[in-house]
Parts: structure tokens; sequence; C-alpha cells
């Protein structure tokens, strides 16, 4: 493989989603376009993505870039004692898009993950200790993720945060929505049976 | 969604293998990172592979930029008589790493493709009769892919380049390795069967 495509099909393969055979369609697609013009709508994107957003420094969501709070954390409808508490900014969309939350949020940039070299000092907690004392906040939700690494970071997160009298809720497990029983995974299935709710 | 990611978005679900959602997920990867290396690293990419690569004049892989023929093209000791036509110059890479074929190559760009808009005239294909013409070619081996439209392009080379005397072959199409005649579809297993040979 040419040193050019290695290094390209290098790069795009740190790309969340992307695995090598993928990064090296990639690669070949933009290289055998003579007219280059694919690559150079992706480098604008890029660029003008770094140019164009920054994260909201108070909940940390991607934002435009110039702005002291973003669209949702300067909304005054917005209830200031729900606070949403995610892992990464592109949760705050997918939770946006449901319509089902009209509180805050709070984005922690990961989570406890000591096989990543990820610690309590890499997440914002401190940043989230201070809100949680500034705002009128009563029910954190964690609306982490459903692995081994996200719970140990909502069981952290309960210890270091119900002590002050806030109310801390997690996201429902259980069976998703068109699926059923007999596809869900034990894990699923254990935490549905749980969980299970009056009808 | 920003326009800024929303453009980002839109460039990124325009590479092969990347659909909507992953196209989101790499642009709120690239804007959640405050210190933009890895939107750096991107864009260096995608510059020195533009930069970096040319395509080989007389066979279409993606080369070394400043060459007038590719590695392949120059190398003595490969069979001129065997001629292997590609769709595109990535499927030389592909062929190439198997070891299974010793001659030449060369890139269509493309196939018979009504419903994109390609026609014969955005084939490399007049570039491909005066090799025939000029080259000691005896045999011509079509790679391409299996499906409609390849199957078209292949018979439409098929009627151009046989009447010329020289051997026309194609990749034998069956079972693939490691798989087995219940997971084949029917019309791989017809095809299988129709091509069986002996042992």
């Amino acid at each position: 493989m040419l040193e050019a495509v290695r290094r390209a099909v290098d790069a795009f393969a740190r790309l969340p989603g992307v695995g090598r055979r993928s990064a090296e369609r990639i690669a070949y697609r933009l290289a055998r376009d003579p007219s280059g013009r694919l690559a150079r709508e992706v480098v604008d994107a890029v660029e003008g993505l770094c140019a164009g957003t920054a994260l909201c420094p108070l909940c940390g969501r991607v934002t435009e870039s110039g702005r002291d709070a973003c669209r949702l954390c300067a909304d005054p409808d917005r209830d200031p004692a729900l606070l949403c508490v995610v892992e990464q900014p592109e949760d705050i969309e997918r939770i946006e898009e449901t319509g089902a939350f009209r509180g805050r949020y709070h984005a922690l940039m990961g989570k406890l993950s000591p096989a990543r070299g990820e610690g309590v000092r890499q997440l914002r907690l401190r940043r989230l200790v201070e809100r949680v004392q500034a705002e009128p906040v009563r029910e954190i939700l964690l609306a982490l993720n459903a692995d081994v690494e996200s719970d140990a970071t909502c069981a952290f997160l309960r210890d270091m945060l119900a002590p002050g009298g806030v109310r801390v809720t997690r996201l429902a497990h259980g069976i998703p929505a068109g699926s059923g029983v007999s596809y869900a995974d034990p894990v699923t299935l254990s935490r549905a049976v749980r969980s299970r709710q009056d009808v």
C-alpha cells in the first residue's frame, strides 16, 4: 500500500464506526477521483465543523462557536429542577429528538474507563457538582449507556450526588421497542424482569 | 442540527460505507474534541492523499503522483499476455493480495449503469481497446462484480473484445470459502451448480 494511502487509512480508521476495510474503501474512493471534488468537500466540511462549532461551557453540548451558552441552556422554558447527565454531547441530540425530556443537560465527556485510562479527572465532574449546588436541581437523571463501565460510572455518580439530598435516577433498561422476548439477551431480559411495571 | 454539523454529515455520508447515522457520529466525534487533533489528522490525510497519489495512465491503478506508469505496469516480470479488467482501482489491490494473478490490469472506473447515468462513454474502454491492440494480450480476465450491471458489462466487453481473437474469461462464481450450501442464496447456488467442476 502506498504511504499516502496508508496514512489516510490510519486516520480514517480512527473515526467512530470506521474499520480498516472501510477506511481503505474511503481512501481509494478519494484517491481515484481525478477531480478531487469529494476530497475537497470532506476537507471543507471538517474545517467548517472545527471553525463553526464549540462546546457549550455549561452543558458541554456541541453548539455554534462564540456563544456563552447553547440554546438549551439559555432557554428559560427548560425545567431547571431536572438535570440529565450523559456521556457524550451527541447523546443530548438523541434525547432531544424524543421530546421526552424538558430539563437541562450535562455531558461528562466520557465515563470511568480504567482500561482506556479514563478516570475521575477526565470527566466534567467538578462542573457538575458546581451546577448542582448553584442551580435548583432536584432530580439528576443519569442517561448513561448500558455497559459495565457506564454502570460503574452511575454508581460513582450516585454515591457522589445523592448525599446532597438530590434525587438520582437512571434510564430504564428493558426490551427495546419493536423487539421481543426471544430476541433479548439474558442481561436485558433479567433487567426487564427486575424492572417490571404494573399495567 | 447545527448548519456546520449538517454540512459535515452530508459530506461524510457521501463516503463509501458511511450511512447518515455513522456520518453523524463522525461529525460529533470531531466537533466534541476541543484539541481538534483528530480533525487535523483527517484533513492532513485527505490532502496528503490528493497530493501524493495519481492514477496510473495505463491501468488506472492508484499510484504515487508523478510516475509515468505504476509499479505493476512497469514490471517486466508480469505476463503481458494476461490482462485483468476490474471495475475500480482498489479491486487491483484485492487481487494482488491473493498472489493468484501474474498478468497486468486495466480499471474501467465503473460499469455500465443506466440507473446512475454511467454508460459506455464513462468507462476507460478506448484505452482498453488500444491496449489489447498494442500489447501481446491473449486472454482478458473480466474480474467484475457479481451483480446485474456487472453481468451486463461483462457481456458488453465480451462482444466487443472476443471478435478480435482474444480469449475472454471471467471470475468463477460459487460458494465462498468457509461458507456452506445452506448459507448460499439461490443465485449463488445455481451458479455453483452450473459451474461444477471435476474433483
